[in-house]
């Protein structure tokens, strides 16, 4: 744990991460909270920062949550820079960072699950079947741990904040959900921990999600109705990466994710793509 | 919606219910929730007094949680007593009766879901398979809803009781659980709302289930640890009722619901049996 002044205060439990939102609750502080797995970057800092904008007490969670992975997923490898982090987190006004171990988090008899039908079934769901459960059940764990007022979360895992919008709206969770845009490199490449895995060849093709996307959106905005004609444009695009694949790509509905097959109004475009061995995802809302 | 001022005060959304909770929470009341689906008889009024004990403000749900109950169960001729209930409540100190509609508490995109692995699979879970996830789902409903400090639940559902305290614990669900001793008739029966569908004869039939558990820890008491033998005995006993069939019947570790084959400290004696139609439960803790 740091004495550094400069730097945000950390907390390792539940029982601390309490105390400290407890005594900013007495003040009638508004919590604000921004789960992060750390590895931050600026569409993180664009949270704690929309965050501070709303809130007099900021709550970042830094937690590699490892029911999120399935097993041959990345949970080893996933970049893990807590002291780079601790040193962005101290630009911004941030009350406590709460950086707990895995075994704190999920105890040896932990049971539990929160599962979200439809919304997390698809897409990413279907090619990580159990990661949405892990999503679900540690956000809620969060909720609970800290009791904010708001949470913000990127545009940029849309269907995690969809889903996430879903569950607290069925479990009544009192709590307010903020989506911020997803913040982009120069290039397009929507910012994402993973992308540190991209070699420079790859990171140079990496570009074809946003290329696709952006492409949607110009046919959209000149007049393109029909799904199909959307998709295998997109395909092509991507297509044009050398070693990419393909996991998903849909044009979907913005609330539900059920896809459509005309663009009447405002539309998710939503892609997975694998390029080398790094798997990406961007969205876009195309409006006709 | 009643005005009497000595009947308690109803209230059917989650607004109202909110703004109640939140007068008392700013007069730093302390806050009990008693969640019944109705019907209420003595076990429920002493969950409401355990209630007056200890909070200065005690919520009570009245809701027949239609997620709990399988296509082909007696969600419709479940008993609904709604006058008779807040007569009985009147005569306690209840701040609050949350009775809302089947539709008020689950929107039509409903997806969300909560599933309790182990306690929830057995047992109750395994003869009605969606029924732990409708009760799991619509209690942290009900904390999310209430926020309360404490919550209180009778040992006559005592799996029930188990996994309230497992989702509490796997979820940091900021409440406290009590689980208040079993209310029984004169000659033994487990009070229970659905007693009401016993015919006379199988009403007196329906005691064989608290005999048997008396039976076992008669014999516990007395030395004997073969679960084997105590489970051959009880059996005897349900089998005396005439019409009776017994849907389980385990002896197990009162924690974890893991079933035991040596008495060798406290044991959880579990039972549901059906009698002509009427499915019951109880359970004791046996003590070596």
């Amino acid at each position: 744990m740091n004495t550094d002044p400069a730097m945000p205060k950390v907390v390792a439990t539940v029982e601390s991460l309490r105390r400290e939102v407890a005594a900013a609750r007495r003040e009638r502080q508004r919590i604000g909270l921004v789960p992060t797995m750390g590895a931050l970057h600026e569409g993180h800092m664009s949270l704690v920062r929309a965050s501070n904008d709303e809130c007099e007490f900021t709550a970042v969670s830094i937690f590699v949550n490892p029911t999120q992975f399935a097993p041959g997923e990345d949970l080893d490898r996933y970049p893990r820079t807590f002291e780079a982090d601790l040193n962005k987190l101290a630009e911004c006004r941030v009350a406590v960072v709460f950086a707990p171990s895995a075994e704190h988090v999920y105890g040896p008899d932990h049971a539990t699950w929160v599962e979200v039908d439809r919304i997390g079934r698809r897409w990413e769901g279907e090619h990580r079947p159990t990661h949405f459960r892990g999503v679900a059940t540690v956000v809620l764990k969060l909720f609970n741990m800290v009791g904010p007022d708001v949470a913000f979360f990127g545009q940029k895992d849309y269907q995690q904040a969809a889903l996430i919008r879903r569950m607290v709206a069925d479990l009544d969770v009192p709590v307010e959900i903020r989506v911020c845009p997803t913040v982009r490199e120069s290039d397009g490449l929507a910012m994402s921990s993973r992308n540190a895995y991209l070699s420079p060849g790859a990171r140079r093709r990496a570009t074809v999600l946003w290329k696709s996307l952006c492409l949607a959106r110009e046919m959209v905005a000149q007049g393109e109705r029909d799904a199909d004609v959307l998709h295998r444009r997109m395909r092509e695009v991507i297509a044009s990466a050398e070693d990419s694949r393909i996991d998903y790509l849909a044009l979907a509905d913005p609330d539900t994710l059920e896809p459509v097959e005309q663009i009447d109004g405002p539309t998710l475009a939503a892609l997975a793509v694998t390029i080398e061995n790094t798997r990406l995802i961007d969205n876009e809302i195309l409006h006709p």
